[in-house]
């Protein structure tokens, strides 16, 4: 599929959210699943689901449903780049250590290549497997390794500033923790974790 | 307004983000605010904010937009519940330190008065103000202190069998960190933080 064609960010998001579920059937030889399994599983409908895979171009059996070992080597072709892409991580507290333990366990093409922290005790050892450079060298290391993604897991009093300096080093899309509003160019593609957001939706819907 | 109203999810939330951001200019005096002035700041479209700030009974000002103090409290008058809202965080990990640190410097009423944790160093302490304490008093803790929330912060194998546990207890809504699929009843507000999506996400918008 031509990865310009336009896909719905939500759709993105399921499709991705599918092939995780359905990695753990893949051992399994001519698994197949009905697109109400699917849909069971996340609270949403068959049609959605179905939509979802039409638009990438794959229609279930009407007896068997969707093969699994196909669904997700199209999904992949779909929503992967070609081999991995590198990501780097800036600011190793809490939840940057967190968040790298996370990425390491999971399957994914995903790879953090480098972490930005000003902690000398931090600087130029290795955390996670991941090397760690001071945050000077981020405009220098983000180019040298070809980095285009950046998790943003600094306090956020530096938030702002740091993601002016992911920017101009060549950035392109942030994966915010801060709950900092970060007022990005248009062709950075932002996505915020904004945790009291979410707790005080919570709040508001039980 | 009567809070059985429904409002959309996506309303609740960017209402929750304009307060946040709109409380760094509430000690201004007679302070206003254009709705495509807020629309910038989100990326959205002005129509979008007036359609958020109608459904709470806000219409704003043609030649000075609205008043930043009655938007706030109104904004309040319809999110928030009386008085706090006790949250308990599960699994005090680095990412369930990071949490707490954000929860204690943001301006909210979502207040945890629980921890808990199977590391007997950690059991019956305090950690960032938050007393911790051992997993198997869970149920008798959250029943006690009428809490109705949860931050799921525990290692992903821990997951399933913790969310239903917290389902026992009585919780309504839970935050999930695990990037874990909890398949919870629909009496229960679900809200996932699923890193390697959001990431795979990214990568393919970028």
């Amino acid at each position: 599929m031509d990865k310009n064609e336009k896909l719905p960010a939500r759709t993105v998001e399921r499709l991705s959210k599918y092939r995780r579920l359905l990695y753990k059937y893949r051992d399994l030889e001519e698994a197949h699943i009905f697109s109400h399994k699917l849909a069971d599983l996340f609270n949403i409908t068959p049609e959605q689901v179905r939509r979802d895979l039409m638009l990438i171009g794959l229609t279930g059996n009407h007896r068997k449903g969707y093969n699994i070992r196909a669904l997700i080597e199209l999904i992949g072709n779909t929503i992967d780049r070609e081999g991995s892409q590198h990501v780097a991580l800036v600011g190793i507290g809490n939840l940057g250590k967190a968040v790298l333990g996370f990425i390491r366990k999971a399957e994914t093409r995903m790879n953090v290549v480098a972490a930005f922290d000003t902690d000398n005790n931090k600087v130029n050892t290795t955390i996670a497997g991941v090397p760690c450079y001071p945050a000077h060298q981020m405009d220098q290391i983000i180019r040298e390794k070809t980095i285009h993604i950046a998790i943003l897991t600094v306090p956020p009093e530096s938030a702002v500033q740091t993601a002016i300096l992911l920017q101009r080093a060549g950035i392109k899309g942030i994966l915010n923790f801060t709950s900092v509003h970060l007022d990005v160019t248009s062709d950075i593609y932002l996505k915020n974790y904004d945790i009291i957001t979410s707790l005080e939706e919570i709040g508001f819907f039980i």
